[in-house]
């Protein structure tokens, strides 16, 4: 039997010696502090929208990240150009469709980065990845209206017919390829009083993936490493201004050994 | 005689059980921080501006925040959109007209938004309001230059000529929709050292605005929840950087008693 | 011999006292961040890029910030607009080349503003400088790929053949002006950990320019106080969620005194 844990500590290992450039083309709510979160674990993010500059940044970054929480047309543009160079130059991405089913210009934009170069992992939650479907979905700004359980379904269905990793997260997370699930506990209800807490999840899957090429336990072993910081973070405080600060501080002080004894990851 | 305070702590119990949406459409340096106030004070923020999904999201939304702290031209067309999109779904909105008096770009803007769409409650400075009365004024930056009694009978008249509530917030705070006026006392000077932090206390007006029709009430309400957050931090705290964090806890962990019990609201 | 800690302490006295306006147009990673440094010391920020208000701005700024850090045409085509402004108005400003020698597009705008209008003071990593010389040099994001000792020599030649004062910091910072060369020592690894710090040592500098018209000795005593922050912090705290939160926290306390008696400032 495999031992998820085990490996999230390998992949833990291998990323804070690796130092891997992490480039994030994402929204303004979030890009200092999933930038800290990137610096905080041991990678080394940029953040860059520039088309002219794209081509250069993505061939120095080894995952990049699409976010698309704050849209407008030259930086929906920006990320055409940007998944259009991960593919040529084969550099994983990983998508974070932040209020898919909330509006269909968040919902086209995401479908449409999808089918122009396949993600290496799409992580939402459960209504931002239903909306990803061809069924449809909805949801009330970026917050969950379905449980994790209406999504699994969908999440399998999707990832196969996309031939990508889905992860959806919620009160337990969930990582597919469309074969195989793996399941991750862990985080704190806190998380939700926080901005930017599933974006600060969706960029430690990137630094995850540029480590480890099965993407079903890269993202799932980065859930749990991102998880258990929230829980450290919640054992030590109880408000979420403080939470969040030592949220980062356990992103850098876990050591591989914690994470490969602590990270709670299941086969479903 | 009417206890202020008590409909206060009321307000606050409906916002944490409605856990209203609320829709920014802000400046750059305080997207994030104005985010984490929404949530932890129970509220459900949406940072958006693309005009194409602007009629959607304000569709779900219970309140909008124009603030013109970083304009360019194309933030100014979606913050038109934006109002003439809550006045036809009869959404109240709140402007934050950072800096107008400072540049002519800031005054005209915020006074064509008001012309365009009258704004629930509009929250600045003295100098801020000032600017937008006929007379006109002058700002040092964002900041004050003006006392708030030079302010009180312009914001009076400003009120009465726009048909708003005007709040201006400096050491007390003023409310007044031209006809009732209420003063707030709290706050700490340290707020004046952490940047947004009048721009949080729009957000907060926004999410009680959200909660209570009676605008002059839901904003001293605001003001004076916003205002106790910072008390409490300050007497926790005594430098900036932890002050803003205690605040953020602050403004989850008081409650709708607690700030029954505090809240110093009163009629001038 | 000059003091020049004592110089440091004197030049904090005089920025307490006037309460500088730095204005700055900055990539939207650091934005928050900074504004709250500036905050935090005593001094005024403002963040604004349209070009229709930077005139009036700039006229009531004592000194102006450029950091291209998340670039694109328009906010290009304002920082052009920005530095022909400090020229006319004859404003002190500081650039911050973030990524230069990463991108071409960074390269040549750094490049392009400096011969638009001279910096009062360029501040950058050893490899960010090395890539404005006519050798030009490459970058690993906005990571350092050479030593400082590597960077000295270039440092005072280009600070001549620009006849401008280049400030590069690293675990010592260097500052020349290609004729006199000062030594800062201070800091600590963590400062490496968090996103803008060098984007924060940038804007330290420009407040203490706007106090002082040397500007070798200025950059110096700037990084010296910033520098005696992060230490300061650092021993408090050992991970960097509340590393960042103590470093703002000792902008506001550090007092004249302490900084004069603490600062490391040598010639070279």
């Amino acid at each position: 039997m495999i031992n998820y844990a085990d490996i999230a500590g390998e992949i833990l290992t291998r990323l804070r010696t690796a130092r891997p450039v992490v480039h994030n083309i994402t929204n303004f709510v979030v890009m200092n502090s999933t930038a800290n979160a990137l610096l905080a674990m041991g990678a080394s993010p940029i953040m860059a929208h520039a088309s002219e500059e794209l081509e250069e940044i993505i061939g120095i970054a080894n995952a990049v990240v699409i976010n698309i929480g704050t849209l407008s047309r030259p930086w929906i543009d920006s990320m055409f150009s940007a998944v259009r160079a991960c593919a040529y130059a084969r550099k994983p991405y990983v998508l974070d469709p932040v209020g898919a089913g909330a509006t269909r210009l968040r919902t086209e934009t995401a479908k449409t980065l999808i089918a122009e170069a396949t993600p290496a992992v799409i992580r939402g939650n459960a209504s931002e990845i239903l909306a990803l479907s061809p069924q449809g979905g909805t949801t009330r700004g970026v917050d969950s209206l379905h449980t994790m359980e209406d999504a699994a379904g969908a999440a399998r269905e999707i990832a196969r017919s996309l031939g990508t990793v889905i992860a959806v997260t919620g009160e337990k997370d969930l990582v597919t390829d469309g074969e195989r699930t793996l399941v991750v506990m862990g985080g704190h209800p806190l998380l939700g009083y926080v901005t930017g807490t599933g974006c600060a999840a969706s960029v430690t899957v990137a630094a995850f993936v540029s480590q480890e090429e099965d993407g079903v336990v890269a993202a799932a072993s980065a859930l749990a490493f991102f998880g258990l910081a929230g829980e450290k973070a919640a054992a030590e405080v109880a408000a979420p201004g403080s939470f969040w600060i030592r949220t980062l501080d356990a992103l850098y002080n876990i050591t591989p050994e914690e994470l490969a004894s602590k990270a709670r990851i299941a086969a479903l």
